[in-house]
């Protein structure tokens, strides 16, 4: 694991590193910010998957995460959205290929060898940040915006002991039915759609739920409420009596602005349940 | 004046905004967060003036202000660091023309007819704000980093009508004496030193001083101390028996990351003073 920098912030500190990845192939890009309770001992640990066109880079940098994680002594992990470089299969549009890996693990080509953001970030990413920095394996919490909403959504499904927190920013809820998620369910998984049920926010919330309580900021304004679906996932939180806090925020968007405004209660939302 | 962008954030606006400066001489483009409490009335106001290379988006998306500002009822202005665009003067060199305006009206050529950040934020900008947004012109502080907080300090010492309030993170202290400065002046302001001296935070400390108390903050591990010479203004302080709190930052760089870490305190320092 390489060093790409490391910067005092909130008393703690915010690093960028890069590991070669064995599971997608090539070098791979997270950051991490470690609050200043680490320097006592171990510290819960909170992931943030980002979206669309997303590095390691932009939820560190505009979310304002960091001063509320010193608050609570909370560690955090901004994975890369996908495999990058020279020779990582593409394609032209902004939300397919790189920098748009939907957290599943592809089997079809040209994706299949590479596109394995699943197993990535809940099994090798998740080993190396538990054993490199002082963070409690025992107590992580994740979540995401818009792609990384989904993503958050849909690992901790699937992982509710590895996973003990849950929330989401405007999350992708409803990929089977959206053009967000269709497009590239189809082609990261095959024309099954029975394979996309286990990567799909809302089929799993039919099938299986999760097992405390999450938390889901959504802006009424939000530019992309027609490709994000909120609808289809708040009708299966409340079928399903799941407890959980769904809020539409009045004249919030789907940018960072929005992030921003609501990362304290987020960051307080997993401190308190880790 | 043109808007640019309007997005709800922490309850408030964040907007960036395009106009026709008579000062410069070419389209500005500048940021105002207006805190939700400006929907009852006029609010507060702080300028946070920016360093070397910045526009007026660095400190707006990195600096994680717009929180504290609206716990507080703070609007913000973010304003840019020089004119810009193909009819403006320019250097190859990163730290004179275009990002690096060091807020002085400069004399020589060929900087003279655009480069006046100077008289563009004291006054252009000033009298635009106070007209167009709910901000109370009585009550109004300033603040920057870098080439930003060389600027809050010396357009608040000879200014402290219109300041009521001040603070800088990291500021170049002594640009007559630095290579941040001695190159710029010289270029903008010609070779008379005695021409420089209003443009200098320690001599104007010197020779004046601030009526009232002000917060500087700087870190330890800045990779810029030999250029921002706080000592030059730490004993110009301290021989002026001049209120002030001078805070050397243990571990911090020159990064956002040591910005971000203390804006609740520059944030708390500006309000309860306006």
């Amino acid at each position: 694991m390489e060093i790409l920098s490391e910067d005092r912030c909130f008393g703690g500190v915010q690093g960028v590193y890069r590991h070669d990845s064995e599971t997608v192939g090539v070098p791979m890009t997270f950051a991490v910010y470690m609050p200043p309770q680490a320097a006592q001992g171990p510290v819960p640990v909170l992931w943030y998957l980002s979206g669309l066109t997303c590095t390691h880079e932009n939820a560190m940098i505009k979310a304002g995460a960091q001063g509320w994680a010193a608050e609570r002594g909370l560690a955090l992990v901004f994975p890369d959205t996908s495999p990058r470089g020279e020779g990582v299969a593409d394609d032209a549009a902004y939300d397919l290929g790189q920098g748009a890996g939907f957290y599943v693990d592809a089997t079809q080509a040209p994706w299949a060898p590479q596109f394995r953001m699943y197993s990535y970030v809940t099994c090798e990413l998740q080993a190396l940040v538990t054993r490199e920095f002082a963070v409690e394996s025992g107590r992580q919490g994740i979540t995401g915006h818009s792609m990384g909403g989904h993503g958050a959504l849909t690992l901790a499904m699937r992982h509710p002991d590895l996973y003990r927190s849950l929330s989401a920013f405007a999350p992708i809820c409803l990929p089977s039915g959206s053009d967000w998620g269709r497009k590239q369910l189809g082609a990261y998984l095959g024309p099954d759609e029975d394979a996309w049920r286990a990567h799909d926010a809302t089929m799993l919330m039919r099938d299986r739920g999760w097992p405390r309580d999450l938390l889901i900021d959504q802006g009424t304004e939000d530019q992309f409420l027609d490709l994000l679906k909120p609808e289809a996932l708040a009708a299966a939180i409340a079928t399903r009596r799941q407890p959980a806090t769904f809020r539409m925020q009045a004249g919030c968007n789907h940018s960072y602005w929005f992030v921003a405004s609501f990362m304290r209660d987020h960051m307080n939302w997993h401190a308190d349940r880790l």
